[in-house]
């Protein structure tokens, strides 16, 4: 084997990761601290307050899981149900059904309701669900995705009015890039991660507890069986106790740190223009080289875009292209999706005009030597009409 | 908040995280790759290639979890320990403790064999333990990082004789320092950590499993709750299935591909004696400077050195000196031992000459500021004579 490693620069258009500013990449080489210095706890009550206002909340118990956004989705879930309960989830993609799975592993009972996949769910249909259930808990992936679907978690609120739950979103495809709004959207427990939204590399997920969350987790009759992720012991460690749990990821954290400190630079309502600008720009260019979108104008993420695959374009063989000769990574159709849609991430960094004129070019290109009837330069021209227009 | 964060340069003799190679953090700075990303397909490939080299094992199994080490133990008994099975656990300190907690919570009824926190296992006792019981399961922490102490690891296997059984070994703060020999021990599972022996950053637990760890998990009445830490869903994707399960923390892992091939260039066995010595020459410091040990000489870890404190020397007073004065990190005691030992961790990059001299320098003068009594110079030359002598 050799020793050396040299991956090429991808352009990360995929489902996440995205690309990570040079100033995250240098923040992780400042030097390593153990995880019980009075320096590192500074930079802990730091991302404390930064993630407390991206995610929109005074959530006292907001810090980031020392694992990826599947360990935030763990989190929420494992300390959150309890042994045989009901929990109502809204499944209209792969990650909403991984909820499911989850919720199922952790012992609920799921009361699923369920919509095609890159269709909107039927709110009435969840309320109707929740009214007849016992459930206490409610899930709803805000950013689905396998989709890109944006779900109405501002409507979730609303079921309190049948009855008080406890109400958990999915946000790992939209903190950073959408407004997620937690306290306003009455949200009580919600999971991110680090490498999309956020800009920061793959390995933490940042997490929010409310205090009525935190109540229902008091109120347990038994622990989670997770200690690794068991809310109540590492909240001991992120609060002032400071009690020793496990080592932290220091340098991953140096860099959530800082990708946080550059979002509130920033500032929250620009970076979401940005993503929406981006994307928008991106369906321009995608529609005028006669494509075309799967998910409906109003229910569209501006951070993952899916486009439908045109009859007759060989998905892999288009996205190997991409790789290969432009070293542009977009993600495949999972499920029932495969291989009728591309999905392109426009997150944190990877939201920029560049990326997006760069893609609709090398797609064109790249359709064009696959033998597809492509108007020549009408994506891209397209996409520069809404920045002129700003 | 000021948008800079700049840490002092530490040196870490605690109990983990160690310094990190400067070759292992300009690792972590080539371009990041998705999880899907051929290209980092090959990373995978030879960090799996690179930690059976390490573990000394030949097991199919043998990958990073993407959590620290405390998702490495929870990852081994989450997956092997089912509801309501009996499971010996060794406990002579504060890891034997949280395995035993940890086993508790995941459904085990947990048979302890105790000895005092720095005193060795009774084996016959261990032996008789898992006689008189029907367990399948036996654990033992190799590496005490509570104490200093080495359990005899190589002595497990013996147990087979009795009963075929699953043996775990704590390899924490063994691997990488100490020959932990998986194979040539017989054992069938077995976490560590990336921040310690390895010498890389906290934030991945290296893991193997043997094919008899596999088929006790395979024959599995329910699978375990926990997904983000399932081995069989992990292998899907570190297999050359390459289902996709999380996204990789692909800068980690490119930092711990690098700190193995560094191991592998010093060679195991370099390595090991390179431990070896650095903690002789600091017991023999020590020991010049009228301090003792906790752990009996035949029983020591190299990579974990606990320094009984003198009597009438303030701990957190010593400990905090040599940290804002000396920027030297060191761990103090736990439990039972709390105010009773200092803890230095001599692991990976830390483990050197140039750090035991300065740290037992620091030490004394430390010592002597605060109206101690120590011999001048004394530590700092036995443990150069260790050197000396090769």
């Amino acid at each position: 084997m050799s020793n050396s490693f040299h991956p090429p620069q991808r352009i990360l258009l995929g489902p996440g990761p995205s690309n990570v500013e040079p100033r995250v990449l240098q923040a992780m080489l400042a030097p390593l601290l153990g995880h019980m210095d009075p320096v590192y706890f500074q930079c802990m009550d730091e991302i404390q307050g930064l993630l407390r206002s991206v995610f929109e909340t005074g959530n006292r118990v907001t810090f980031s899981i020392s694992g990826t956004g599947g360990a935030g989705m763990e989190a929420c879930l494992a300390n959150l149900i309890e042994e045989d309960e009901e929990v109502v989830v809204c499944v209209n993609g792969f990650f909403g059904q991984r909820v499911a799975e989850l919720a199922e592993r952790w012992g609920a009972r799921v009361l699923r309701v369920e919509a095609e996949w890159g269709q909107p769910l039927d709110m009435q249909m969840v309320r109707d669900t929740f009214k007849k259930s016992k459930a206490r808990i409610v899930t709803m992936v805000h950013a689905e995705t396998s989709t890109g679907m944006r779900n109405p978690i501002e409507e979730l609120k609303s079921l309190r009015d049948v009855r008080d739950a406890v109400l958990i979103v999915d946000a790992v495809t939209s903190l950073g890039a959408h407004p997620v709004g937690i306290d306003r959207n009455g949200i009580d427990a919600s999971y991110s991660c680090s490498q999309k939204g956020i800009g920061a590399p793959p390995g933490l997920a940042p997490v929010t507890f409310s205090e009525r969350a935190l109540d229902k987790i008091r109120s347990r009759k038994k622990p989670p069986r997770t200690w690794y992720l068991d809310i109540q012991i590492l909240d001991k460690y992120w609060s002032s106790d400071r009690v020793y749990h496990h080592t932290a990821p220091a340098l991953m954290n140096y860099a959530l740190r800082e990708a946080l400190a550059i979002i509130m630079e920033e500032g929250l309502e620009t970076r979401w223009q940005r993503h929406e600008r981006t994307s928008r720009a991106f369906v321009s260019g995608v529609e005028g080289m006669g494509l075309e979108m799967l998910v409906a104008p109003e229910h569209r993420l501006w951070s993952l875009n899916a486009v439908k695959i045109p009859p007759g374009a060989d998905d892999a063989r288009v996205r190997n292209h991409l790789l290969t000769r432009h070293n542009i990574e977009i993600g495949s159709g999972f499920g029932t999706l495969k291989g009728k849609i591309w999905r392109v991430g426009l997150m944190g960094h990877s939201s920029s005009e560049a990326n997006v004129l760069y893609f609709l070019t090398a797609l064109e290109q790249t359709l064009r030597e696959q033998g597809f009837e492509v108007p020549q330069g009408r994506g891209p021209t397209a996409a520069r009409e809404v920045y002129k227009k700003g």
